[in-house]
């Protein structure tokens, strides 16, 4: 087993988790090799709060009653070496007397520092720099790194990338089965939805989790609304108000308003300017309020702002089979401001999902725009 | 083997022929069944000018001493009964005693009355009305059903729908490999590239077909230029004016003007209107001179007319990983006229191709429009 293929055993052991059993931790797997280039133990962190992969796979090994020195254990990201939800893995690998810690990405996180403290316990270390060790946990190096929460746009257009005609009717661009993937992969996999409040009345959405046959799924609602219209008592019986138990909506404005006294809504105050939120304004209240990972659902706006603002992270784009060759029905993308071809986004492209006759591309968004 | 396989087997033979060896001939395949359901005897056009499909199954057949009385001819599209650059095969198939034929799809052609041909000499006839079969001469049926050529609509643009900036800047927007594609799969397979005058001066294009390591090779060039500007002697040193052997450049203007005394000139006058050419005008007028499949690359209006024109059969929609953000980009689609959300043009997605980062969407257009 080459050092390549352990640390690919290790990415696939993390991605058996899912987002949802995880957030806002990362993915994380492990595995101890003995001398032959035998796996001995191996494991992945599978639950917010639960055990360390590291801590599964030294586990694993000791079941097998497996001596632990002279092993390596290759792990996709540093391991732990504060104490958070459970003690640092770092004391377990050298408490076991482990050889050799093969590192394939360093944490963001400053509090830890494992390399060093490996080291100095004579453990051998070798960090790499895996590109797919990185990549299993974007969302999490842009929390970390970024201070901001991580933005998935997702948009369906028709083929010449218009969301609604221009008397602002859209319904419904992207077939039933595309619709459904929206609540049950991207929905259902993050924290909140973004959208503003015009969307809102436009739509007269619930921003709901429906799936086939089951009950609903309430979501957080992150809603721009600098205004704070969506308050209007005009509104109060707009779908979007339903009873929650266990969801907010967020409405950021340029209004300082504490808590609502109804339990399901919340504030956050944002600076505003003639294109509309800066995000950066709110990056850290989003992630105080535990919103890590945000879906965008929004008009062109949101959209447009968020890529101008570096901080659109991936895309989800649903391309029905149709032409509205109308050059003014509304865009999902595109603001009035001059940029040069030589001067576009760049993403990388993931994935390519034929859902009956709906295409759905998904991109990340590469290393941010100079500009 | 049933009637349904026995069809598909047939239009499986028919594209083993490429567009190129027949144009402007169908694609058809033909194969004799005996009564044991045993195929005796298979064939298909393989060549403009060369025999057809029927002459083929049966010669093989003959070949192998077989005997014809009771057997079954499908064949995917009516067999010809008049005196072409062959004789008909509808005379063929009575001499031989062949019991029955089963047809997957009707001739367009008036001239074509095979059935009732066939019927008077006692043959079975069974005429299926086979989508696939139909969707194969997709080409052929629009040049006879609609008296015009076939166009095929070839884009390329950003993720955002974009083909150049506000500056009309575009190079390049798509990748090598895609623009090989172009190059190999399209240019390579229709009878002439229609462009603009604007276009062909702005990218400085000489529309030939360059492949790897292969010498160049000439296309027919058809470019709408309403007042000849393109003729103008500060052009005259244009790519596009290359010395060329077999090939022509065909000016769609609004003027009368006879063959130029360059070979490599020719002129069809057509109508314009305020949104440019209208291509009813010059429909006839390019299937005369042999221009059968037309393969667009030029900017936004062509496509957009002959979107909205419903002259529109295919498109190919290459789209590279890039956003520009700027509304204000040239759309490779859209006109300055209201269409409602419900009014979409509608499409068949038929293949999807990833091109490197690239991804290459392949649509027939569906019948037509109401409007």
């Amino acid at each position: 087993m080459t050092q390549k293929e352990a640390i690919e055993y290790t990415i696939n052991l993390a991605r058996k988790a899912t987002d949802n059993e995880i957030r806002p931790n990362p993915f994380v797997g492990a595995i101890l090799v003995d001398q032959t280039g035998q796996i001995i133990g191996e494991g992945y962190h599978q639950k917010l709060g639960g055990t360390h992969a590291e801590v599964n796979a030294i586990e694993d090994a000791l079941k097998k009653n497996k001596d632990l020195h002279e092993t390596t254990l290759y792990v996709s990201l540093e391991p732990c070496s504060h104490f958070g939800k459970t003690p640092p893995c770092c004391d377990l690998i050298i408490q076991h007397g482990i050889k050799k810690v093969v590192i394939a990405s360093l944490d963001p996180n400053p509090t830890v520092q494992s390399v060093e403290k490996l080291k100095q316990n004579n453990i051998e270390v070798e960090v790499m720099n895996d590109s797919e060790a990185i990549s299993l946990n974007r969302r999490f190096f842009t929390q970390h790194l970024q201070q901001r929460p991580y933005f998935i746009l997702k948009t369906a257009s028709t083929i010449d990338g218009k969301i609604a005609d221009r008397g602002k009717e859209s319904k419904w661009i992207s077939n039933e089965q595309s619709r459904q993937y929206v609540h049950t992969q991207l929905r259902a996999n993050t924290d909140a939805i973004l959208t503003s409040y015009k969307t809102i009345i436009q739509d007269k959405a619930s921003l709901t989790i429906r799936m086939n046959n089951k009950p609903m799924i309430e979501t957080n609602v992150i809603v721009i609304d600098k205004e704070l219209s969506l308050l209007n008592e005009e509104f109060a019986s707009l779908p979007i108000f339903y009873k929650r138990t266990n969801t907010k909506i967020y409405f950021i404005s340029n209004k300082n308003r504490a808590s609502s006294q109804s339990s399901g809504i919340d504030f956050i105050k944002g600076t505003f300017n003639e294109d509309g939120l800066i995000f950066t304004s709110v990056a850290s209240s989003l992630l105080e309020k535990g919103l890590f990972t945000i879906l965008t659902e929004g008009g062109n706006m949101i959209n447009t702002s968020l890529i101008e603002q570096n901080f659109a992270d991936e895309l989800y784009w649903f391309i029905a089979p149709k032409i509205l060759n109308d050059q003014h029905g509304i865009s999902m993308i595109g603001k009035d401001k001059s940029i040069s071809i030589q001067d576009t986004y760049n993403l990388d492209l993931i994935e390519i999902n034929k859902i009956d006759q709906d295409v759905l591309l998904h991109y990340y968004f590469k290393s941010k725009h100079p500009h």
